[in-house]
């Protein structure tokens, strides 16, 4: 583990508190007043940006003093997650999947470019990095068959994304408009949206996936300020057709990200989160355009980030074309999708060369 | 407001804390402990079967000392709701729905009689009865328009629903089965799912509700638990297809609960709880049947309630038939969908006599 942002940590017999994670080491905060001595970033980041600002700064003070080395520490979830909503925000991803979900020859639905499409996950399972996670059972049915039957996930896949965290919150009624993001919103943490596939396919008509994805969503222990990756802005790519006056703006947004994924030791995909279709100001934009409020908490992940060229897909279900084309690993074993014992490693490293906490996830055998 | 079960309410100047609701009184709890002295439930909903049955004794022991009239107090939301998910288990309302929504001549999809199709709603955006309902903007679009717009929903509609509420957590990667339900559950709530169709019809493919849904959840102020409607439980209607084996059982638990809808003084809807296809203990086997666990604060509800015959459909787009059969209501006045100033009153009324707690909410115009 390493990465660079605001933590939760344990030293053995002792409460978790409020950490900044400095590449190898943890900064202890708790002397920094009360909002640090808590088990999760909540208190913190419901106070604005200008005391996440000053946080920060004093953060950087004690970076000398007392710092910790990770391997004497437990990471926690860095936060309570208040509402987890997954967007779908990748033009190549949902390029991808459309065509492999439906037989229709135009891969993206009419609404597509018009709105972030996306849909509220579940909170209570977001886990840590270092979690592992159980294979999860369920419904699935054979091509041809008349019935469908239970067990174990035989396609169980990984999707590489990057959250925002919401810290101010906003009011009941009013939009947040994209303009005013980085007055809401903390900072990023790197995202595995564990998916079942085989189960999602069966259950997502008509109202979205649910237990293909619910069992686990497993996040980077630390949440990288928004103010550690402003050198990393870039502009993103055009959009066409021009978004609604309400979700016009927020283009400067783009995150030059570069991302991986590892599976078992071998570097399986390459992507950037630079050239998503949506951006985090855009996605906060519409999930408030109802009047729907957000909290400190909230997490909204991209969407699994693909990338046009092969081998820089964010999931596996892309990478290998449905199963058609297995990956060969480092130790010559092939895989399709997950087996038991796998382990998945994401990481991602701005342009500013400043460091994401690392996800890391073993798959453990159905119980 | 009336009804029997926990909640939380505040006097003028004081800290809110938990009572008893029994009628137009509400019993000050704050006595029993510090669990008692919260702004939410969810420390009593934590503790357990033992603590809550020990609760209602004590409850009930107090209902005639010092009860406070309700019109002196303040209704609270009464847990911090930890997920929402939204079933779908009406058969009446999904062959409605299906009829309305997709051209295909037969209006289920495959795979509802075998699970219990539901998502997860927006927690953050639950709100308690009494709480004003802002009208919602979003991207609508118009049959034979090839681009959207944006502005306040033109067809805002209502659910009925009766959800439960989890208390006691269950382990992650360990599912819950249909006999381990009461050990879990705590009580019931009354449900108005408000649903914007138009922006519904226009984002939730291919991932489900969101914005349609996501903008306000309104419940009742008082969780009934569920000891207090052992006595309206019944038997669940066959299921035909059986339920593969997990699924099986869990059909004692249908709840006969008398339920209606009130729109500005007129009873526009009457319907019956026990008559769902999906009961309680089916949906909660479900939803943890991948390993996702439940925690003190989640939410689960029935989705639409609608029966077989006119007038007992649990939606505006049913009662209307999409809009083509508009409600004439006391004042003469006619509705399809909900109009700025608009109250919407949900009712309950177990067969014991045991009322749940009102839903009241009133439209206000889109800001």
């Amino acid at each position: 583990v390493s990465g660079f942002g605001f933590g939760v940590f344990a030293r053995p017999g002792e409460a978790p508190r409020v950490g900044w994670g400095s590449g190898e080491l943890v900064v202890d905060l708790s002397a920094l007043g009360e909002p640090f001595r808590q088990p999760s970033l909540n208190a913190l980041l419901g106070m604005g940006p200008a005391a996440w600002d000053d946080a920060i700064g004093r953060a950087r003070e004690l970076e000398g003093v007392g710092a910790v080395p990770l391997v004497d520490v437990e990471l926690r979830l860095p936060f309570e997650v208040a509402d987890y909503v997954d967007f779908y925000s990748s033009l190549e991803h949902a390029t991808n999947l459309g065509r492999l979900f439906r037989p229709d020859p135009e891969p993206l639905l009419p609404n597509w470019r018009w709105l972030p499409v996306g849909y509220h996950g579940r909170a209570g399972t977001v886990v840590v990095s270092g979690t592992d996670v159980v294979r999860p059972r369920g419904q699935t049915i054979s091509p041809g068959s008349g019935w469908p039957s239970f067990g174990p996930s035989r396609r169980l896949d990984v999707e590489l994304e990057v959250g925002f965290v919401v810290g101010a919150p906003s009011r009941p009624g009013t939009p947040v408009p994209v303009e005013a993001f980085a007055n809401h919103v903390f900072g990023v943490v790197l995202v595995n949206d564990w998916s079942a596939r085989d189960l999602q396919a069966w259950e997502y008509q008509p109202l979205g996936p649910f237990l293909g994805k619910s069992f686990a969503t497993s996040i980077s222990a630390w949440v990288t300020p928004l103010a550690l990756l402003q050198d990393a802005r870039v502009e993103a790519p055009p959009q066409e057709p021009a978004p609604l006056p309400h979700l016009a703006g927020g283009r400067d947004w783009a995150l030059d990200v570069a991302l991986e994924i590892e599976l078992n030791g071998a570097l399986i995909s390459r992507t950037n989160a630079r050239r998503l279709y949506w951006t985090m100001p855009q996605q906060l934009a519409h999930a408030t355009s109802n009047g729907a409020s957000v909290r400190a908490g909230d997490l909204m992940a991209s969407g699994t980030i693909s990338g046009a060229t092969r081998g820089s897909e964010g999931s596996l279900i892309e990478l290998t074309r449905n199963g058609a084309e297995p990956l060969r690993l480092a130790d010559f074993s092939e895989r399709t999708f997950l087996e038991d014992g796998d382990e998945v490693v994401l990481r991602g490293r701005a342009a500013n060369g400043v460091e994401l906490g690392e996800v890391r996830g073993r798959i453990v055998p159905a119980r």
